[in-house]
């Protein structure tokens, strides 16, 4: 078990540490609670030479350093990013890809400025369909299908969406980014999977046409049936889904007694509306109490007074989710998600004594 | 070495056989020397039952028997397929895949109805993009990223060139198609690597958003540098090459006298302007005799007087060819091509006795 403050390390290089999720107590994670997700060793950069470039289908390229950046409107605003493989370590068969148990997941306050007054500044082309996020982070991808040589990080999102909410993030919770969190500047591109939440910001391409990144072609994809056939997509919005923090797994609970289960839920760019806890393995659900107020693209806390079984014995628990578009927890593991969104029924086993 | 007409065996489960490239001289290939190319087991298909469905973004969904697309009108077209991965077994290092010598390549007479004029019968709406071909063949794939269980072979083309020329063709050189060339219907996209030129087909989707099936966007891809990142593109054009039928590789010849270098060339959707040939390790180049005329899409014989060095010894040639666009062969393999499209100069070791 580790320290509350421990982050769990699933990985060193690249550098990978989740949150023990089963000590979830803080609706805005600390900063040092805070998941993180690597692809390649994280770069060392100056802040005072650093600059963000802004080209492609605008009508100037610029360059923007962070004293420029920080003359924009500054917003702040609360959000989750869950990554793409949080909860892997539950798949069956076992997956390829960082084991991730439940806490590769954070809700955090976001301080920067919106993409769409940066886009402004260089003033968009009426062609643009896309933009690419890339990330100063780079290195080689070892298993075929792959380009040659070093590539660095990065992802599009389409243009509807980048001028809408998207985030260039400078502070977490009030501080200034820390290298692992992606210093100078992070994208934050709420309601979608933590991929879309490129770190280490150097530049940002306006195009015309899809962009078909390594990491958005071969890595974080799924496969989506049209026609009968599997056809590839990036993945995006964060899937529908219900954490229980307590019990954790495994965890020996009092017979006869109440207990009180409790987790978070988030949605994609929806918000949740439901969450219900199932003790039988899913043949019936009863709705759990949802806490505080619904905050866009945020984590909601919920709660649940279990009476545990009188007698003795293995109990499991589920917990489901349900956002304002009615989508739900499926029950079972859609396949064609390969490594990722997985937000199917994850049931805590636990020991009644 | 093998008789004219016995192909090589790359593989029986699913068959793949190519043509002994150093035995080349009908420019027509005759059937029994093309080249076959399969992903899945042949399916085995009744001519009097089978239907072909065109579906999707068009005014009325239709099925057409053999004998209804036989009333369409008919053309025949001479035209070369490559496979996209010929030439394989030159690359170094050893790639994965299908190790084919120079002779998964073909150029033959195809008889069958326009595409278009199939459409037409259905009546394409205007938001339609592309067009899905799907074959009837299928089975699983095994190594990710994969879709979970068995798919059909499908391919897609921009509705531009689905419009233009692609053939629906039932006859390969005045005979019906026999099981492995795609009986009884297989397309034939001039121009294109042979990937596209769907076998067995049983359905025809018109879509109107991009289809990243298996083999457009796993299988038959490559990587383009954009903005300095590599993107992931669907294999499409065939590119400009020439191929050395005579000598063979590591074929004696004599020393001091005249010798016939042979072979054909061909590009994608541009005419083969110019083969060159070097017998001194690409530092000058002679251009060799174009044979016969230019047919659109049908590659072109060539041939080269060579006086073999009055010295025995190691002597290696290279040919090298240029299309009317101005394209012409790379001395070095391109990294990101991958597997496939290898069109980089293939030199011919011969040794002089």
């Amino acid at each position: 078990m580790n320290p509350p403050n421990e982050l769990i390390s699933r990985g060193e290089q690249p550098l990978n540490l989740e949150m023990p999720f089963a000590n979830l107590e803080e609706y805005v994670t600390p900063n040092e609670k805070f998941y993180v997700r690597c692809h390649f060793p994280i770069p060392e950069i100056a802040a005072d030479t650093w600059l963000l470039r802004i080209e492609g289908n605008v009508q100037k390229a610029i360059e923007l350093s962070l004293a420029e950046l920080r003359e924009l409107p500054t917003h702040t605003v609360t959000a989750t990013i869950e990554c793409a493989g949080n909860g892997r370590s539950f798949l069956e068969p076992k997956a390829k890809g960082v084991a991730w148990d439940l806490g590769a997941v954070g809700n955090a306050e976001w301080t920067g400025v919106l993409l769409r007054d940066v886009l402004e500044r260089a003033g968009i082309d009426d062609a643009a369909q896309e933009v690419i996020l890339e990330g100063a982070d780079h290195g080689e991808i070892k298993e075929a299908p792959r380009p040659i040589g070093e590539i660095q990080y990065a992802r599009s999102i389409p243009i509807e969406k980048a001028r809408l909410d998207v985030l260039l993030a400078f502070s977490l919770n009030g501080e200034p980014l820390t290298p692992e969190h992606g210093f100078p500047l992070r994208a934050l591109v709420p309601g979608w999977f933590g991929m879309a939440a490129v770190k280490w910001l150097q530049r940002i391409i306006v195009t015309d046409e899809p962009f078909n990144g390594y990491y958005q072609s071969i890595d974080y994809i799924y496969w989506q049936r049209r026609d009968g056939m599997p056809t590839l997509v990036p993945l995006r919005e964060m899937q529908v889904k219900a954490q229980i923090a307590r019990p954790r797994m495994d965890e020996v609970v009092p017979a006869g007694k109440s207990y009180r289960l409790h987790g978070a839920a988030w949605g994609g760019e929806e918000e949740v509306t439901l969450v219900e806890i199932s003790v039988d393995g899913g043949a019936t659900w009863t709705p759990a109490k949802l806490l505080g107020e619904p905050v866009m693209n945020a984590w909601r806390f919920w709660e649940f007074d279990w009476q545990t079984p009188a007698q003795a014995g293995e109990q499991t628990l589920i917990a489901r989710a349900t956002d304002a578009a009615g989508r739900t927890q499926p029950p079972k593991r859609v396949a064609d998600y390969g490594t990722y969104m997985i937000n199917h029924w994850l049931p805590i086993r636990v020991q009644v004594r």
